[in-house]
């Protein structure tokens, strides 16, 4: 059988994927169990809808992309031209719409549901920005109440804690898209012939932590040029448009009800901004009475999320330590959770309008927050290795691994080629491991095992010479029928 | 804006792919976490690689079907006929072979890895067979030694004690390829000559089970005409062919050591067979050694599993116990979980041979099988609902319901439309809700809260009538301040 020669193919992941690989997996599923805890404890039930979607069903706009079809993997069902467009879901909101709609008879109302899992991009990789990642949310589909979107923030702070960030570490600030719209209309811009310039303004004010107060401003004037000489035209607005939105950006006050006070005085008249004041002051109310003060959740009137569907309340969540960026200077960490209303889920199919509000939990960057911080737990623990001294004995020192195992000890025999007993130590390094146990043709006679602290070996390595390593209690001698007790204890 | 006038979509998920809601996706991430703490528990580490490959690096065949690009969904990176070829991946073991590959100097070696995921497929669906679907693999790579074998035996035996199946209800079976492959040998069936009845004689094997000992000699022979009519081409053996086949099959004995002796008569004078049978004999000894008899791992040879890839020990396990099939006939119900020894991992990116073991479970047959033996746990259970008498009233409901949770206890406050009381009950009963807490005006004033034992109701309402059910105690009252106190006493 002479095979035909052929290319041998690439070992690689496609571009802007990854692998993730033991802790960064394990860390991240024990981060999703805490979040779906918090969820399910609030009643929301799961949900798991497939990756795939028709296309007809998801859409064909990514949220905060104009193009048709651009930024999602689609393909056709048939190869040969035959069959539905089928797409990779981009989040988590597309595959909801479709199944309060798919199931509206049937599911229960309001339907609280959580769901978790990957969404795909096909955007342009860059550095830490992947075309497949993780998102998490909770959405109360059907609830026209404050109190909805109040429990919503509620919540979100939870999750924040139950993950590892401490309360002080991160601030839930929430606001209304309905008094943005009411300022806009104060300020002239309502109607479709300012279509445009309002969602420049809204993609404008969301810059304002990264930009400041005058990168906003050129973004709702006449434009502005970044330091790279790139240029992004403005809104148009003349100054007193653009002092009035920046004004209501700026209208956080030192309490909620002094927000609240100052925000009715920039909508003036306007009944939709009246409105959004109002369902703002409810959440205030709300969170009070469930006892999250501002040190929780805040309301903030520069919060506005930069996506086109938001139809009221919106939040955010931000986590306010400092870390260093790239250039080592100290930022804050920023956001780390969003969501808001939108009261059009399900309209694109039924014709309805069902009030809809939720948040999204951003994983991977409170992954990256908690590394930030140093609150990694120790999912890193590599097995405890038996290792192979004579390969006519494999299977005591199996037998000595599933000891170990019985008594809730991560051990493995060493598996490799066991002629080379640097390799196998070289490999308990690599593994992370704590101890190896080792059992050669003498400790089999005096019915003992050897077992090596590596842990500990691998901290003293870098402190004393080899010779004062090889005296050190590194390594200690078990009775064989106490390898299971002597070993628990050491790994205590 | 009058929107132009389109069809509405369609609110429904892709063919062959379906929806899990609540229980379905809770159960299963339980399912999956106990799994992943004995392959954790073992040594092996958790590996999550994207959904997406390249096409050139999975390979243009599905382990069993013999068409390129048939059973992927696979598209162009860019839809204008640029960039890589994409896929979906079809299992996991073509991510690991890329992996093993790709990261072959930095992996440790042995490399344990397991990972679980849906793998998706393009075909036909049918009835329970779905696009897309869970895997949940562990595998060990670069570990020649059948100790490596012995153990995923021994974890497959773990793993289903720790999902819920008692010791009894299933059993591992082991055989070995090279045994089969001498058997071929003696009926001289050895040599590219006979490729394509050597696989036709894997798959009829595989099908002992399901077609029996005639359907399979017909098989063996020149071929079967099944009760649809449909007509499977035969390997062509004679007689006397399929006689040393179905005596290998059938070579099973009451004990290990008989079996083995038994294989040894069977082979005769191949090689290959009779370094299959001491391969399949260190297995035993490692079983033993492990502490694994016959009432969890037992040397079979009827296994063969249908894959082409395998190149020594298969093995697959099988649930014991007896269920209804759709005609109420009882049938066992059959395999859960098989893998088995593929030394061609990595040839395709690099050239080498590398070995691997492992192992899949079928997590969604499991459950199956779980809910097929009633053990199914109470992951089903609602949230109290804390109802909503009084709608200016949201805060002190929401309140209560803070604090129950606070307490650990599942809470939510109706948040639709609180007008009509009878759907607030409607919808605690969708809920599959324990218990309803409702404070009106009254209890307000008499500073007590009424609790609906809803879980006591429904199984009442089966048996008394409406009078009767009226005048139980499945409605209590509790001051306020004892909320938590006596709702948490109820639900014990």
């Amino acid at each position: 059988m002479a095979p035909k020669k052929q290319p041998r193919p690439k070992a690689a992941t496609p571009k802007g994927f990854r692998d993730y690989f033991g802790p960064e997996v394990t860390r991240r599923t024990e981060m999703l169990r805490r979040i779906a805890d918090v969820y399910h404890l609030y009643g929301f039930d799961a949900l798991e809808t497939s990756a795939v979607e028709t296309v007809e069903a998801l859409g064909k706009f990514l949220p905060d992309v104009d193009r048709p079809n651009a930024g999602v993997f689609a393909w056709q069902e048939d190869a040969d031209d035959k069959g539905d467009w089928l797409a990779l879901r981009y989040d988590m909101t597309a595959p909801l719409a479709r199944v309060a709609a798919q199931y509206r008879d049937t599911l229960p109302s309001p339907y609280r549901r959580f769901t978790m899992g990957p969404v795909w991009r096909n955007e342009k990789p860059g550095p830490g920005r992947f075309r497949q990642f993780y998102q998490c949310d909770a959405d109360t589909v059907g609830a026209p109440s404050m109190a909805a979107d109040a429990e919503i923030c509620a919540l979100t702070a939870d999750v924040l804690e139950a993950v590892g960030i401490a309360r002080g570490d991160y601030i839930v600030r929430v606001n209304n898209r309905k008094i943005l719209n009411g300022v806009m209309q104060v300020a002239g811009l309502a109607g479709p012939d300012h279509d445009a310039a309002r969602g420049i303004v809204l993609r404008a004010i969301d810059k304002l932590d990264r930009l400041g107060r005058d990168g906003v401003r050129d973004l709702l004037g006449a434009g502005r040029r970044d330091e790279s000489g790139d240029f992004t035209s403005g809104a148009g607005l003349d100054d007193a448009q653009a002092a009035l939105l920046l004004d209501f950006c700026e209208a956080r006050r030192d309490d909620n009800a002094a927000t609240l006070v100052r925000l009715r005085d920039l909508v003036a008249d306007s009944a939709i901004g009246a409105d959004g004041v109002e369902e703002l002051s409810q959440i205030a109310d709300a969170l009070a009475a469930l006892g999250y003060g501002p040190d929780r959740v805040v309301i903030d009137p520069s919060v506005v999320r930069g996506l086109g569907y938001y139809t009221g309340p919106v939040y955010e969540a931000e986590l306010t330590f400092q870390i260093a960026d790239e250039d080592g200077r100290p930022r804050q960490f920023g956001s780390v959770a969003g969501g808001g209303r939108y009261d059009d889920l399900v309209r694109r199919f039924t014709g309805q309008d069902v009030p809809a509000t939720g948040v999204s939990i951003g994983v991977d960057r409170l992954l990256a927050a908690l590394d930030a911080r140093g609150r990694v737990d120790d999912a890193a623990a590599g097995p405890v290795i038996v290792t192979v001294m004579d390969r006519d004995r494999m299977s005591d020192y199996q037998a000595m691994a599933a000891e170990l195992r019985r008594a809730g000890i991560r051990a493995e025999v060493y598996l490799g080629n066991p002629r080379n007993f640097g390799n196998q130590l070289k490999y308990a390094d690599r593994r992370a491991s704590p101890l190896a146990v080792i059992q050669g043709a003498d400790e089999r006679a005096r019915g003992v095992v050897q077992v090596k602290d590596l842990a500990l070996g691998a901290r003293l390595a870098g402190e004393v010479t080899h010779e004062e390593w090889r005296a050190q209690p590194a390594q200690f001698e078990l009775p064989r029928a106490d390898l299971v007790a002597g070993i628990a204890k050491r790994l205590q």
